[in-house]
């Protein structure tokens, strides 16, 4: 009966690479704990770049540093 | 001071359902566990058929294959 | 496909009640959204009171407060 | 390496109040829990006010009641 | 940046099961999004069975019912 | 009526430092959002090392690692 909840910054994932999320995801659960698909649940979210921070600066502020670099 | 967070799929949820959803959530809270309503959070979360799997499928495609059936 | 989080503090919560949080909060899914009960997980995470904090304070701090009232 | 979700209405919040919740929250981290900040995420949710429930209403039932008075 | 996050009810996930599942799930983000890794966080909740609750029923009560099949 | 929750690895986080953050993180949404601390909520969970996994490995090993050098 899992639950995975996979975040996400919101920088064009495309429907293709969603359903390779779900299914890579669920699989992993069928593989190591021998989980029922069934009641395997994925929810993906996604996150605006402003609104995802890490070291103390927003994703946004931290892709414009990598293109001038 | 409960906190309950709804995850649903975003297919049309109305105003009103929303309404009745936090009124419910929140008396279930007062009901069993005899909790005060002024601290108790409800949060609803509208996800995308594309971003929601089960049994290793995304909704969208569930709801295609439900649609030919 | 709902999926309702239900955290509230880890303060002597029964069996019994455990039950009836998942079974009304199912059944809420059911009634406003006419959702499929076999595809609804409830998970509820109790919380330590010291891991609580309400307006500043832990909820064990803020039991104290009540108790000397 | 911690992770703080932060969920607050959206209402409003601007580019450089995003920038400050995750400079502050990360610095509470490091203040606090000695954290490294390289590995400590900050997300922000902005939820809609129909979808938050207080006291058994919306928020946005609130602050039409807050307007009125 | 991804953040995943896996609830899996407590029914004796070895170590060495929690070690393949942080390694799968950080292995789908890179082969399906080309994530960096290094800022890949894999966060695993273990859940009593009495605190999850599926078509109206707690794992534990389902369990038992399978057991008596 | 924010909802904060810190995530952070159970690694000996005293009852004081607990304090702090819940007070950090509260007075964080009253300095940056104006918000009301009565209706704020901070939910920390502690997480096993086991259990959060960075770069693909689990803390667990990592500290192991860190130690050895």
């Amino acid at each position: 009966m899992p639950y995975i909840n996979i975040q996400i910054t919101d920088e064009g994932v495309s429907q293709e690479q969603k359903v390779q999320l779900i299914r890579g995801a669920t699989q992993l659960m069928v593989d190591v704990l021998d989980k029922d698909p069934q009641t395997t649940f994925v929810v993906i979210e996604e996150v605006n770049t402003d609104n995802w921070g890490v070291a103390g600066e927003s994703v946004t502020t931290r892709r414009k540093k990598q293109v001038q670099q």
